[in-house]
């Protein structure tokens, strides 16, 4: 497999920025728009690589830094892989650690040549450098793999921004340098926080050392929604036209489509489960709280409008008794069904790329979206 | 369907009292000797309705105070059943309420009509009568239903045991008056603790009211092993020989196959589930816990002498992690792999029974049961 040409824009929206795309890695191919299901141990919570099957996910995400200290990447290579060791014969991204370094440890210490930081699960001290982060992720062996980054927290200044930024750009310097596993594509992130000066000059400074995609990083960190639409709408349309772009840790299904709008590929966002395992269910009529005691006497199905064995099967009143018993077999019913909502929206939205009504069809599914049932 | 011919025995082993039989029930036919998973509140603990087809479970067990209290027998009822209301098409079983009336409830008074006892979920005052029980499990519609019954503690004196064994010879007489549900089986249940007497009365006693079954009951209460083989091997055969015999709450695998051999055709028991969450599993080759730092890098399937797809598929090394990493999907697949070791087990000790050496196996199969992994 070239990496250079992995990816190819299959059709352009003709009135927003939407593209509908292939990406093409080792386990196979990916269609985009695509929303990337988080699987931060090694498992989609409450899924098995089975239940992602059946509703057609195409590529999972694994946490780098989770996957380091637990299980330990020495275990997962020994067993051949994080494929292999999950039993998932598809594509999957991991994540540089870089993410969670930053938000999960309370003890850290940056330097320029990388973090040390305390394990949450027992104290232990470690040492994180973007070489290590990519041995780690060549060691897991996913399809695609991140530079380690430094995302810019909310708020920050602009001097705080200016000096991070440029620290991310040497790291993805010596990222690319490190990277040597064939087959396995490098994504670089774009950072620059809310600045658009410094958004610029990183995508100038990423593009300019060459990665297979680039991501959008630092945004879905606190600040408030519009800015995060603001800075997408203009870093996306810089990243280099012939490259798959993502967007990092990114959101609500709204959100989503908002974005793809904007030139956006490559989505993950842990919401789905979380939210399912919260009661919140995301539906093709409207966004419901199956606690809520109106579904108690409704035997309709979770949402008839999906292609889903789950949501077709169980009935309203049956998974709102589960979730209020506490009954395991409602969190998996309500993270499948919330999943395979998501995974429908972003085929509807390449379907209605392909079509030519996109920007229509986002507009009516914006309202659905915003009907609480 | 006449219910008066419900059982008939296939089989039966010349050298000890086990039995081959098929039970017939509204919703399909049953195996003897069969063990019911425990679906506790509606749902078997973290599997899904189609997780125990893949697994050829025949029936499963539902509590009928747990539904009582929550959602309420008139939901279940209004939306159609507990089959509908789980999707199950198969045999349910429902007990009475006693054991759960009596074991959960600090503030409990008894009277000859009935119980009275506080809901654990929100405290409030319920009274429980065999007619309450028997109209309770009617709502819920299972196939087969139980009476209600006083399970006697451990330990009793003789008094108290005499005393409450007539209490629950009442009551039957009760439930049997009130029971009128066409195809609905209605099973009895011995008590008399640990006094062969008290047990005999009980046993004439019952099968004189008549029965569709008899259950074994008041055992596996806390009682020593010896004391609840011993009590079944007295009680089992003077149950009648042309109706079903089934051990309450009974037990380990080793347990089941002894009671099987002592002429027992039915067994529950929550222990294949609440075991695998505790990371304890049984196997073909003997029992372990996943926990263990020697599975770490064990890349060998969970347990490839069964036909289950589940223990085929993962690996120790990735069960144990999902389980240190306290991943729902680490529950599901033990309790998944220890009912299938269940469900093999009654397999193979019909299959024993039918090929005339089920002594010799039940020998074997009691040391592999032994056998620490």
């Amino acid at each position: 497999m070239n990496n250079s040409n992995c990816f190819e824009v299959l059709h352009k929206d003709k009135h927003t920025s939407a593209r509908l795309g292939k990406l093409k890695t080792y386990h196979g191919d990916i269609t985009t728009p695509v929303f990337m299901p988080v699987g931060t141990q090694a498992s989609v919570k409450t899924l098995s690589p089975q239940d992602l099957k059946d509703n057609d996910v195409e590529i999972i995400l694994g946490n780098t830094y989770h996957l380091y200290l637990r299980p330990g990447h020495g275990i997962i290579k020994e067993l051949g892989g994080l494929h292999r060791f999950i039993g998932w014969d598809r594509p999957i991204l991991t994540d540089s650690g870089g993410f969670q370094v930053f938000s999960h440890s309370d003890l850290r210490k940056i330097n320029e040549d990388g973090v040390e930081f305390r394990s949450y699960i027992d104290g232990s001290k470690h040492f994180m450098t973007p070489e290590l982060s990519i041995e780690i992720q060549e060691s897991l062996g996913a399809d695609i793999i991140m530079i380690f980054d430094e995302p810019v927290p909310y708020p920050s200044t602009y001097e705080y921004t200016l000096k991070s930024t440029e620290l991310t750009t040497k790291w993805a310097g010596r990222c690319k340098e490190r990277h040597n596993k064939e087959g396995q594509l490098l994504f670089g992130i774009v950072q620059g926080g809310i600045y658009e000066d410094l958004r610029k000059n990183s995508i100038e400074d990423i593009v300019n050392i060459g990665f297979d995609g680039y991501a959008i990083g630092g945004l879905s960190v606190g600040e408030e929604k519009e800015q995060m639409y603001k800075m997408t709408d203009y870093t996306a349309p810089l990243l280099p036209s012939d490259k798959p772009r993502y967007l990092m840790g990114v959101g609500t299904p709204d959100d989503i489509i908002k974005c793809v709008s904007m030139g956006v590929d490559m989505f993950d966002c842990v919401m789905p489960t979380r939210n399912g395992r919260n009661a919140m269910l995301f539906t093709t009529k409207g966004v419901l709280n199956i606690d809520n005691k109106k579904w108690e006497f409704d035997f309709s199905s979770i949402d008839n409008g999906l292609d889903c064995e789950v949501s077709n099967y169980y009935s309203k009143a049956y998974l709102r008794h589960l979730m209020k018993a506490k009954e395991f077999l409602g969190l998996t019913i309500a993270s499948i069904h919330n999943l395979a909502f998501y995974l429908w929206l972003m085929k509807e939205a390449r379907i209605h790329i392909e079509q030519g009504d996109f920007a229509n069809w986002k507009t009516g599914m914006i309202e659905i979206l915003r009907t609480k049932l």
